[in-house]
């Protein structure tokens, strides 16, 4: 299993802190030794950093957690492989255009190799992960179902999470997706988010001795939401999503909000 | 105007040396101040780095001058903006994929702005500049004309090759362009390449006091081909080639050569 790791704002804002808990786990206080990667949108931009080695170790990882790049939107994974070989192609997040934007796509969990039957559209997959061949599938899905944006947005939160039920149905499918705007965070088994805004209050990270007085570091306007599969604070309350649970935020707010049809 | 670097090798290289040579033009030695990026591919992986602010002031650039990221194939741009604004999403290289594989490009140039009136295919423009758009178009244009890869690549090669000298009309085109395999080198009015082998030399960069001796980096093996629109040391005689001309590399050799009809 991995972990992931996403954040929503309607600020440019750093993720050092939240990422710093995360990297912890890739081979500190967790098993995730199987490299890591990091995605930050600066506007309609992708900057991605991915390392097949564990982020305890990795330069590029230190790098980031000690230089602060904001972002309003940012998806990271660290991975603890069990299909695909550990190599850079098989690194998360994936990322692919459509509609001339950049759309990323983190993936924690487990599908059955039947997967590997489906039907791709445009897209195919670079590397041998059932996660990003599951990506392909889902962009492939949307731009066959969408040639162009749909002017409803509301359409495509349906759609995406139409499809997203049907990967569950293969096995454990916790994702994080996003065009560059929204975040779509989709829960098979396990997602927790917070949202922080005024007034702020310390944060302590439950994987290392640090802390966080978000109040010196922000502004009143600030909102900002982070989504983690497991909370990466032990002194906050984290709203855990249901299985076949789908939430979406745009700066920082619940923008669009689904059930699955079998739990609601 | 801008500076392309790329490299082909037929064993994992760092290329450091070249990179700090290239790292001196962006606002140190040249006036290539609007941002940087390169790529490296690590197998069928492509690993990205790209920063809009100047090289010469970016920690991530320190980074990779100083931390020996080993790779086959590298492409990487130092850019002055001349067709879009300063932005992530304006700074080469572009990626997409095409046929399960990464591909990566870097431009040097400007470009009529009629470009903007050719039809596209598969693939859209994220950001603003006739360069992503000229890639675009061309990948685009390999799709449509191989939905799945040429079994003899000389017919890739004539076809890449026929693609760029119709975009050559349109202004000056300066192209690096690779698979994670070939890098595919095309000349609109300035582009130089070097191979070293065995026996390796001593190396003196143009832009700062920087020597390398080869022979205590390498093996008797290594072949490493450099290309660049300047040539980088002022002690070693490089190739330049003509309007036209495409050279085609892999595992640092010459791999298929056109010239233009119109200079041959």
């Amino acid at each position: 299993m991995c972990e992931l790791l996403g954040m929503s704002a309607n600020v440019p804002t750093d993720i050092c802190f939240s990422f710093t808990g995360l990297m912890q786990r890739g081979g500190g206080t967790g098993p995730h030794r199987d490299g890591w990667g990091i995605a930050f949108y600066e506007g309609r931009g992708l900057r991605a950093f991915h390392d097949p080695n564990p982020s305890i170790d990795s330069p590029i990882a230190r790098l980031i957690a000690d230089y602060p790049i904001k972002s309003k939107v940012v998806i990271s994974h660290i991975r603890q492989a069990n299909v695909g070989q550990v190599c850079l192609e098989n690194t998360h997040p994936f990322s692919r255009e459509l509609w001339g934007r950049t759309w990323c796509y983190a993936h924690n969990g487990q599908l059955d190799p039947g997967l590997f039957e489906w039907p791709l559209g445009t897209y195919q997959p670079v590397g041998t992960t059932d996660s990003e061949y599951a990506f392909c599938w889902l962009l492939g899905e949307i731009r066959q179902h969408f040639p162009t944006p749909p002017e409803d947005s509301q359409q495509l939160v349906e759609f995406i999470h139409s499809r997203a039920e049907r990967l569950r149905q293969l096995g454990v499918f916790n994702m994080l997706l996003s065009d560059a705007s929204s975040l779509y965070c989709y829960c098979s088994s396990k997602l927790a988010w917070i949202t922080r805004r005024s007034p702020f209050g310390q944060a302590h990270l439950s994987d290392c001795e640090l802390a966080v007085d978000f109040a010196a570091v922000t502004t009143p306007n600030d909102i900002v939401t982070v989504i983690a599969t497991e909370p990466l604070t032990c002194n906050e309350s984290w709203h855990k999503l249901a299985p076949g649970e789908m939430v979406v935020f745009f700066e920082g707010e619940v923008q669009a909000h689904r059930l699955s049809p079998a739990s609601s």
